[in-house]
């Protein structure tokens, strides 16, 4: 399943695995030895690398800074991308924005649910969105919960480039959009988990 | 790409759709319909739905409430799975907590970092989390961060049969486990902005 997905998805993980190397001063890495860190196949590793001319070599292996430059340049970091949270609350937004400026973007504002606006620095009202936005241009809008009578394409009109989507509903956009419903993820993880069990029982 | 995933992955989406056409009184459905409500192809739905045999016929549509039920025992509602929540803080785990209710899973408790345990009912000290686990079995582990000293394998071992890891490190473990880090989703997104922005402009 893993294996399946493109080559792209999986960059990220390179690039956290590549970073790991690097501060360990490891400079040159086994397509075998990746393919461990990130539990695919050696020859995934190879087919997603290809791309990546001059890096490695038969037999010698990945050149880990050259490949981590190159993935990174990918992956468009130091692009600064900037971001808004709506809905959720405070202490919610905080962790992901942490999460967020480690892989370089930055949340400019965050929009907790109505009646849930403390007024800490950071944290605007809900029915402002609309007139920040206006003013202050976003790359990406994540979405917790959506305000009454605002859509996905309003936020798009509003200069929103990517969304992604943490509410019940799929939000279809003419931008890139992540839908990953909370719900959705845990019945997933429960139909795995019977279907290994019922693996084991026929067994 | 959406397309290329199994067909069990997007049974929470169908569902959710039919739970909606349920409660709307629509008794029937064609594969058109279906796949305009999922953002996928007619042939995929068909291709989807092939297993549930006696639900569909030709030129007819499917009938929602057959179709609703077999695709609810395949992903095992009503089978009350329960899940701790690992880390975070007592607002986050809420609402995670209502969403997983919604879809059949009971958080039986969480444990928030240390020094923000705030004694509300419901939480319990991270340093407990051995103990309690012995004590009080549970299905699911969902990992915001996981405490010095404490592993998956741990976890393993004291009954979790699957993990839901929201951490920044890849999880390997030998029961299902679903890896969601918050960093790699958001450097996905940047990636589908920047290939969007240099398609439009080579056009």
């Amino acid at each position: 399943m893993k294996e399946s997905q493109q080559s792209y998805q999986r960059y990220p993980r390179y690039f956290r695995v590549l970073r790991t190397l690097l501060v360990n001063g490891i400079m040159k890495v086994s397509s075998v030895e990746l393919a461990r860190h990130l539990n695919i196949t050696p020859s995934t590793v190879r087919a997603d690398l290809n791309r990546f001319s001059g890096v490695g070599q038969q037999g010698y292996g990945y050149n880990v800074k050259l490949l981590y430059t190159g993935i990174s340049r990918e992956l468009g970091a130091g692009d600064n991308m900037s971001a808004v949270i709506i809905g959720g609350d405070a202490a919610f937004a905080k962790r992901l924005a942490e999460r967020f400026e480690g892989r370089g973007v930055t949340v400019s504002c965050f929009f907790p649910d109505i009646g849930e606006d403390d007024g800490k620095t950071g944290s605007c009202p809900i029915t402002e969105i609309s007139r920040y936005l206006s003013e202050a241009p976003a790359d990406i809008a994540v979405i917790v919960s959506l305000p009454e009578g605002m859509s996905a394409d309003t936020l798009v009109s509003l200069g929103i480039k990517g969304i992604w989507n943490m509410t019940q509903n799929d939000i279809i956009a003419p931008v890139p959009v992540i839908n990953l419903p909370v719900g959705d993820i845990i019945m997933n993880l429960c139909y795995e988990i019977r279907r290994k069990e019922a693996e084991a029982h026929e067994l």
